[in-house]
């Protein structure tokens, strides 16, 4: 059912020094910050051969990433997403083996303009998981 | 300097529940599980597409990963590796830019037989990084 790990979310303190180790210190290819008011977030991808990494700054009031970064002051991985084809037909099947689809249920429209789920990280190894269908 | 993103690890505290989860609710390929008494784990490879995951349980007394299930039971991402050409090179840049080398600085064999060295998650907005020669 899943495909290609498309990208590992990183929540970070400092968005330019977090863009700066990235290009200077790894030698990756940044992109340029984009801000995603809908999601409350500013984010930066790298862009490796295979994936991405997908740096996460809060972005105003009530970020979804904001609690996380209070708990965690150094940043941390907060996510990471995997590709499906048919993110319905994904979440009927999680649902019927247990696993709880974050929300409401129905996909929103992530940072990609496509289809994502969250599902819950106590299903999943303390990880939080986002589906996104592609 | 960084190329693919060889894996993301996740420690788990159940390896068989955890397989059994990938294999049948995400419906991923999941390997057999490995041994590796060098690096205190039990590893199973998810394979996906373009990049793996590494589920990781305690093998052993004093298994690396047995403190970070202590302080998450539920699990949770224990690092991203990064495949780099020249893993010397790599270091003596990264501690030029003031990044700080895990142990004695020298690349170690890893779960792949490939050297490895790991970076201050500190450094790292808070991920443990995982270099390895490739």
């Amino acid at each position: 059912m899943i495909g290609r790990l498309n990208h590992v979310a990183i929540a970070v303190p400092d968005l330019d020094a977090a863009a700066d180790q990235y290009r200077n210190a790894l030698g990756a290819k940044v992109g340029a910050p984009q801000d995603e008011p809908d999601h409350g977030v500013t984010v930066i991808f790298i862009e490796l051969p295979n994936t991405k990494i997908e740096l996460l700054y809060p972005l105003g009031e009530n970020s979804p990433i904001q609690g996380f970064l209070d708990k965690n002051p150094a940043g941390g991985i907060h996510h990471i997403c995997y590709e499906v084809d048919d993110i319905l037909a994904a979440r009927d099947h999680l649902t019927e083996t247990g696993a709880r689809v974050l929300g409401t249920g129905e996909p929103k429209i992530g940072a990609h303009g496509k289809p994502v789920l969250f599902l819950h990280p106590k299903d999943f190894n303390g990880c939080l998981v986002e589906l996104e269908q592609v």
